[in-house]
């Protein structure tokens, strides 16, 4: 399988520089008659996109783009035709100069020389392939993915949200309560920061702001939930939904760790006390590879933005990923839970 | 693909049930030509294998299986063919009465239930296929990744090692100096808590064999870590290396967790701060998702063992996965270095 | 994707050597409380073994085994798991030294120098892996597919059959008879050269007999059925089902061509003539490389067998491999509609 | 693996109906550095197009299309990345107006109702996917797999002709002939009916030309040709090189039938005779599925063209796909070659 292609039974190929024509995504495996949604297509971009301003006032990346998606197969009539749906974004801010001076001089933190050695020939505008830009191709994937789960496990509820960022961080007790109220995406993005809390969601909004004019950058822990999700996902041994999950979040640029459940605070609990637990929520959702039915919880872990120390890109970096990260967190998400749906398909017939 | 197949280009299958007729494991894309060196992986079962005694002290399950591996296919006169190679351990010690109550009673925290939501039928012998004898697989899997590395490239060395077992853990400067000494498999396996410090082994050894009296169990952390990777490994954008060590290590059955690198810890620490640090060790080898040369270190996370609860395996639980499963962490990660190497060979052509 | 991996959806993958230890099958895939039917595996086997007698006499290799399977994994109490399931066969009459000269001498028309270029190192007894008796792990797939297809679609009935051996041929009139009627593997199995007329079976006997003395060979050709299939079948573009039935076929060794339906007879008829016919059959069920619902009809063309040459195999060729391939053909079908089944199940959700 | 995925090693991916917006392909796997030549690519385009006139004389549909491709993602300053290449050529010529009535009325021959049955909703214009208009993404995959081939294997020559048309055919001496001169396509190319001969050529161009006015249609033979391939390409067992090229050539609509070397023509030949010839050409290239160095030769067989009966597409059927077929041919098998020859990286390290 090519290393651009994510997925087993709902698979996407991904495609495109972040300073070349554009960015691109095809799905392969969609089932027909999903009605396509392409107001939702484009909301789920602009979640992702850089330059939000919330009270005007941008706490993230000021690269200006606009981000218009264009369909360009698999779908006809306003629904997806089972076969394979092309989406593409053209690049319009590409400010390749700016990134001239990178063929010469790696920038440290990055994957520029990493790439080089691999690949002899690489692309140095911004990053090319290992850019944050990339990720529009998992949102575009993920949005379909979603259009499916509305349509077919209206039940489904997924989201994510900021817990802590750089020395600012949710309670785990306050971290519990938002799981145990009614939330969903909506909720979590009107707070700027994505931490859905108005008092820290201020702070981080100053913290951060604060990192831009500075140079400064942070790394940080965002919370991945999904709710209502069918009992039965996940394959035996190496496809357990765990394990797909993990691998899908661990695939985005910037993420250093990736936690189920309770994960490493459980690793001093004693087992016959942790296994004895009115609340099951500290497993996760997911028992033996595969869903209980319950709501799956995963932590992932963020490193600090390393475009900070970039020259080239004056104002032009984010100072904390996290917050546009979280829709492609809950893009991811929705592709492995879309794809473990059709593989269930065949366990029994 | 299927779900008990891992790999893309060196490919493991995986099959067998706890208590049925064996375990095995089919690989397809071994090189050929490779000498096929069969007291190595009788060496490597018996490192993962229950009941193993040191001073005469047992601190794992006593299951008692010599785990004697035949070969079916792929070698022949002492080297590799280069065809799907077959290897197959047969169950000795099955005492499936023992487990004759679960088909009517789901054991707290094992997987009996939400596989028969999934498959209706299943086996309900000592948790059939979720059990980690199911690892013994894996582990002959990566006996013959370890041999093509070995003779292929042999500066590559992977180890792991036991962090932390329930409250007793290594400091983290502890640790770094054991990555600093040259170290190997072999000189940890002289503890048997795999921890490689004799003052801590000897106390977990001490609450190991308590919380085997008691009915307790405890989980942990292990750290993993590979030398001398060749530099270049990994896949754009889905199959970066960290993406697929990720979802190697989270397909282990009692994971909860994993980091690379400096992981969680970084994620208070400001950016600018933490990419000029004059060691690189935080980012943990890997950088875009490609190998740098420089070592790569996973730390992996798992849950208290559930088996404790388990009123059908009277003295035949494991009180710590832990120590047991370092040579599966092994395994697993020189399928995935192999898997690796053999893919960044049509990189560049 | 490894090379001894088949299918998508439903995989199995094939393992071992001619005059190694065995002969053996992994399947993947395979969904959960599908009734194993133990009885109906052997006699699959028996079906293609060499050593067959009809009435005292043999047209085919001599060579002895009792190709007793044993289930090493995935069935428990006798239904399916949904857990991969493993078959192996042990070889027994597997006389290496006839082979020995071989390692020095390659047979003309055989594989041997050709896997040498390849693979540096090969297994030259009997053709290691290229022999013809690999497909005992086809046959072996292919007979719980067609536990799967009994149980669940239970209308489809494939078959196949000897049209033409040498220079004796049935006329394609009475192939279409043979057709029309309901017919069945167990009623074509009471022919000796599986071709089902009493006159040209005779017929055959005797040539082979002769040949088979003579120390000669034929090719010829098999037409393969599947009758009442569901519609809907094969996937778009690259895996049509004819595509995939084409690739499953000429994976056989001895396979020189396949046609769909009329095939190459069209290729000087009229378009608007074709196209017309009320008899709808020269399509061969496949359109836009979709099964139709119609009976699906696939020519098989054969070579002459090579190890007619071997002066290694006294005795123990066969003067054709048409009557033994028949179940073959079968088995590669039902593993492909099979696949194609559980394919389907994720177009339209 | 999705069902418009082509390849193990070097993948494309199909995408695009066409009457919508365009067609398109991305290509995953391809290695870096890789000379783009995009004169090249339009050039192949160019080679299928319809609406082609030589001498003023069109014997192919009158559908106009530029077919300009437009290079989105994979290629920086005319070298490969070793990333995703996506290419896309956008529709202009899509009068859906002339296909509203097939919404309602499915045209005999097509694959119109066996798409509905799948797929429920379905694009009726031109055929949607199911058209030939899709031979487009091949196209421009199997040129950048040309490129590849002629900068890192510069001795292989691939190439197809026409060799029978309707009741027009080569003689077997005379296409053997032709087999014998150094030949390429370019000189293929000058025979609008791609059949190499300068008589028949004329001959099989009267007789499209009158088809075309009575709507009529034709099937007929191609023979693609790969000369110097390297020894060794083929995996064992079911990725066979003979098993793998009939899948793509099958894989293409109008197929009805494939052949390797002498094919049919010796079912009835007997062995000992067959396996001694000194002419090695009967076997095709191909023994044991591995190439061994030798000329691999495949026979393809085509049906009519359904298109013939098709009110909506006044003017603008082919009389016979063969000659357009011959450029998709081709590129199917710098496919597959490519594939293997990336794919035999692994096989011996």
């Amino acid at each position: 399988m090519g290393g651009s292609i994510f997925g087993n039974r709902f698979q996407i190929l991904s495609f495109g520089e972040s300073h070349g024509t554009g960015l691109g995504v095809v799905i392969d495996g969609c089932p027909s008659e999903i009605i396509f949604d392409e107001a939702f297509l484009k909301k789920e971009l602009s979640r992702r996109r850089p330059g939000q301003k919330v009270n005007d006032i941008s706490i993230v990346s000021d690269r200006q783009e606009l981000d218009i998606p264009e369909v360009l197969s698999g779908v006809y009539e306003g629904k997806t035709l089972g076969t394979p749906i092309a989406m593409f974004v053209r690049n319009q801010d590409a400010r390749s100069n700016d990134y001239k001076e990178i063929a010469q001089k790696p920038r440290p933190g990055h994957a520029d020389d990493t790439w080089r050695v691999k690949f002899g020939h690489t692309d140095p505008r911004g990053g090319g392939r290992s850019s944050g830009r990339e990720t529009l191709a998992r949102v575009m994937g993920g949005a379909v993915a979603k259009m499916f789960l509305t349509q077919k496990f209206p039940k489904i509820n997924i989201f994510a949200f900021s817990k802590q960022i750089g020395p600012i961080s949710l309670s785990t007790k306050d971290s519990e309560q938002i799981l145990k109220n009614l939330i969903s995406s909506d909720k979590i993005d009107v707070f700027p920061s994505r931490c859905p809390d108005p008092d820290l969601d201020k702070k981080i909004e100053t913290l951060l702001f604060q990192a831009k004019k500075d140079g400064k950058s942070y790394g940080g822990e965002a919370v991945l939930v999904i709710q209502n999700p069918p009992a039965g996902l996940g394959q035996p041994v190496f496809h357990k939904l765990k394990s797909d999950l993990a691998a899908a979040f661990m695939s985005i640029g910037a993420t250093a760790g990736v936690e189920l459940g309770a994960g490493q605070d459980v690793s001093q609990t004693e087992g016959s006390e942790f296994h004895m637990q009115a609340d099951q929520s500290h497993y996760g959702g997911i028992r033996g590879g595969i869903s209980t039915g319950e709501t799956i919880l995963f932590r992932v872990f963020f490193k600090p933005t390393a475009t900070v120390l970039d020259t080239a890109k004056k104002g032009r970096h984010d100072p904390c990923i996290i917050p546009r990260a979280i829709p492609v967190l809950e893009a991811m998400a929705a592709l492995v839970i879309t794809d473990h749906i059709l593989w269930q398909r065949q366990d029994k017939v």
